[in-house]
């Protein structure tokens, strides 16, 4: 097992991340009170609610568990009041600790419920899934969805702790392993190029799901969203560097319809949109915007957008500008590694990134 | 205008505390950004919006307007989805200042807005009755209701600013203003004997809406609970001690129903009942019990609970305790001006107490 330390002052907490770890009570047992109520779905609750209720259960602590449906939808008020009820049903007061124990939906949820139940109370993050593991378990950015956008209610909230059990990979779909890797390549891409070569060299070990790459490949992950984290907890700035390929994969998303992509899918190919424009914009070597394109093929994952007109994705672009209240900013690259925010990219540049990956 | 900060490090506020403050360009100018959303219903807009949007818009902030309905039932999740409705359509962003305009619901529910909107954008309160100026526009509670019990949802998010305009009272009804009066006694009563004796002599002068006592005594109320929630802003601990009144008076307000009694109504009989349980397990004087019972009369609150089977209340203050996770917790006082929390009263103590104050 390895641990890392998010450093948030008074707000830090480790991630431990290895093999076997969601039954460890040594890792539980720092953060337990005398109620824990474990929020999950049918699916991650089939494999291990079991061994985490138990785990917890000896510890002494009462056990409420709160499951929410499966998929986006999920991350909506209904399921925030319904996880609510459940928990003031069972006398869950402040002191409860609740356990997220899913994919990015549930930390989501779970996450946003914990910073607003009786005006807040802590939580403890079992991501299940790649993507949770790599992004969704480093920031405190819990959320859910409103209609007229995708996480536009939610809240800073970081968990006390992390327990990244790689050994829950082995039952993940196929497809959300390779959406994962899609975040994994972004932080290699965007900020270290020694590991986006590492990943080049072992991208068939990731994906035959070996357990001491996949360690490795969060671990690096983890750490080097932190770093951005500790400098930048609110996303006032240099925190922005995480969407790179992300102001191009929201439009897909949306464009697609949500669900139709994943969204690790959607960022995939729009990294390889972004790279396009960093080759225009910003100096990035024609050699290595074609390694990334590579990589991101080689991890299986889509590296054209949706069969859809490019201006639709500008407009969406320009929506999502509207709704975050300033202009359209990139996140652009010099070279792998070296990322940089952007505003004022020329049109004609967007347009052609957007064509030259496109179906 | 006489001025206070309440001390929480990056989240240190002023409050402003005078007569015709509403219209004030230099209060609100610190906190402008090109983005004003005013939060408020049609009984305030009524008298107050016009002014309010007009000094702010003279700034040059594009002021976007939502209105909520009256009343307690407004603190719930319909009315947020609705706000950030109309946030969301008009290009609200994270730089977006939150203006809530009005009494205690809309300054929870627009602070809760303001908590979760993006994951949390600035507010600035414009209270506009009695009790939000002394109670609420403190310490950054914000909450909305979930069936199962009142602000069991919610975020602590400070303001960046209170305006407290006592001229906004005179248009307050009689019985809001007397309900406001019961927070102001009980700030008093539990932590300063000084501030209650200026309280018996000048409580006339309160009655008639005098703009000069009416701001010595919003002053007073504010830095005496700014004190407290500088010492613990997430009632860890003494915060509690602002309770006093409150373990009955919430009881009460569950007995009558919500809404047949106001919160400082329910409040008033229950720092009756806590003075006879103070009395009994805590040292407070006869003589000071009766004071306490005597301004709170002069007020012209209730100093019996409602007609109720007193084994109702005990119920009450039981399920209370569970939602909250812990035990039955009473503020009592050794003086008037000192207070204490105390958990594990006699039963035949809270009884005795409820039929002291009972009809």
């Amino acid at each position: 097992m390895e641990s890392l330390r998010v450093a948030l002052r008074e707000r830090t907490y480790p991630i431990h991340i290895g093999a076997a770890l969601v039954g460890n009570p040594a890792l539980y047992a720092p953060h337990l009170t005398r109620s824990v109520a474990i929020v999950t779905n049918e699916a991650v609750a089939a494999h291990y609610l079991s061994v985490v209720q138990g785990t917890v259960a000896s510890a002494g602590a009462r056990v409420t568990v709160a499951k929410i449906p499966d998929g986006e939808h999920a991350k909506a008020w209904d399921t925030v009041d319904a996880v609510c009820d459940r928990l003031l049903a069972d006398g869950c007061g402040r002191d409860t600790l609740i356990v997220a124990l899913g994919g990015g939906v549930v930390g989501d949820l779970a996450g946003f419920v914990a910073a607003v139940y009786q005006r807040g109370i802590p939580f403890l993050q079992v991501p299940t899934t790649l993507l949770a593991q790599v992004d969704s378990s480093v920031g405190g950015k819990t959320a859910i969805n409103h209609a007229r956008g995708k996480n536009m209610i939610g809240a800073f909230h970081q968990p006390v702790a992390v327990i990244a059990d790689v050994a829950t990979l082995q039952t993940l779909p196929e497809r959300e392993l390779r959406a994962g890797l899609a975040e994994v390549i972004k932080h290699g891409a965007a900020l270290d190029a020694e590991f986006f070569g590492w990943l080049e060299a072992n991208i068939g070990r990731l994906l035959a799901r070996d357990p001491q790459a996949l360690v490795h490949a969060v671990r690096r992950s983890c750490a080097l969203k932190a770093g951005i984290v500790a400098a930048d907890e609110r996303e006032t700035g240099v925190r922005a560097l995480l969407n790179f390929g992300h102001t191009f994969g929201h439009a897909i998303e949306a464009a697609a319809g949500y669900g139709a992509w994943l969204h690790g899918e959607a960022v995939a190919a729009g990294m390889v949109m972004a790279a396009e424009l960093s080759r225009r914009e910003a100096g990035l070597s024609e050699e290595e915007a074609e390694r990334l394109r590579a990589l991101v093929q080689q991890a299986g994952l889509p590296v054209n957008g949706p069969p859809i007109d490019p201006e639709r994705l500008v407009e969406l672009m320009a929506v999502d500008k509207k709704a975050a209240g300033g202009k359209v900013r990139f996140v652009v690259l010099n070279a792998l590694g070296s990322a940089q925010i952007r505003s004022g990219m020329p049109d004609t540049s967007v347009r052609a990134a957007i064509l030259a990956a496109s179906q």
